[in-house]
């Protein structure tokens, strides 16, 4: 509509400078596992909210690195791309860049755990049942966390109970600045849509609120948050 | 090119009618077995094959149903399409139409293994190791090959070795009458890709060897070899 246009405009101009000069380092997308060279472990994620993520940090003057596990979606204008599989490339490509970095978005949803054994050829069906031995992957937010030397770092939570307690938990227990949570079993948010339902928790409390908006309003608000709290690194 | 397009024009001509008012039930793509509302497990099938085959079927003048797996691609135009995700949803979807059809083209990757319980909420980082109870799901192919009253029965094999003698044993043990056997570990061929190297085995041995050619190709001589030896249900 042309009233969104507008407001799309005098927010384009408000929010142009705030982080001119800033280098954004932005993880998207789901990973995957590999079991052997035909089955793997992922998980929803469709990694819009990254890529709208990196879309409005540029909007807002950033340099945007957009980490990306595998999606269906166009590199953002602007936005220097890095592909990758796994979580153990995503870890990779995360810590090498960390010390270019001004801030850290961590959207990408990273296997958490991975097949022990990666088989070379392809499984053959044997028995009713197969057991699948897997181990935790290496935690990227918790190294950020460790290694951020200034760096405002913002992380996310896709939860689907007690969201908030676990929001405050993981923003603690990984040292980050800001996290985004939302619950994704509400119907229409998270994953897939467009759009989404979030709460913004830093170490006091609640900050920011918004119920079903857009993935890309959401995105800017975050930004918007960021540029506000960001005081250097 | 013009050549090519003139190939094409005179193929359409050949073929236009070869599968009139013949009714054509094709599978295509992965299926996703969920662990938990978050995280799944699938393979690396594209669909692309399937599609293109339900394509060349429209093309050869057949009613064309094509179960589809979840994808990134727009359905072929002409195409009844029926969405899946599971395997077991595919299982229902594919014999519930089993009667209503003449000809059953199934290259979807359905998972052969699911977990044996599915997490309601998302489950939380516990230990080191997690173990993954697995279960067979239903073999569509060997209740296709159980359940055909004279329909014309094609399968697919995506092998990494010993690709012919995998397919031929399949062939046998799931009552097709052919199959279309590809390596999938050869750079260029299978999976994403556009292209493809296939085999396609009856019961006596080979009887079309494509080496690396379109998906389209591939398409559309699998469907001038089913015309062929279709001989009416």
């Amino acid at each position: 509509t042309i009233v969104m246009a507008v407001e799309d405009f005098f927010r384009g101009q408000d929010t142009a400078k705030a982080l001119t000069g800033k280098r954004v380092l932005i993880t998207a997308g789901p990973t995957r596992e590999a079991i052997d060279p035909v089955r793997y472990l992922t998980n929803r994620s469709s990694g819009k909210m990254g890529y709208v993520l990196a879309e409005a940090a540029v909007e807002a003057g950033a340099s945007v690195t957009l980490v990306s596990g595998p999606t269906a979606l166009p590199s953002p204008q602007g936005v220097q791309r890095v592909n990758v599989t796994t979580a153990e490339e995503m870890y990779d490509a995360v810590m090498g860049r960390l010390n270019e970095a001004d801030i850290i978005i961590k959207s990408a949803a990273v296997a958490d755990y991975q097949p022990e054994n990666v088989a070379t050829q392809k499984l053959k069906k044997v028995g009713k049942e197969m057991v699948l031995r897997l181990v935790r992957t290496k935690d990227i937010a918790a190294d950020i966390g460790k290694r951020k030397e200034g760096q405002f770092f913002v992380g996310f939570a896709a939860e689907t109970e007690n969201v908030a307690e676990h929001a405050r938990e993981k923003l603690a227990r990984k040292g980050m600045d800001l996290i985004v949570a939302n619950d994704v079993s509400t119907p229409g948010a998270g994953f897939d849509g467009d759009m989404n339902t979030v709460r913004v928790y830093d170490g006091e409390g609640e900050v920011l609120h918004l119920p079903l908006v857009s993935k890309k309003e959401v995105a800017r608000r975050i930004v918007d948050l960021i540029s506000e709290r960001w005081t250097g690194k």
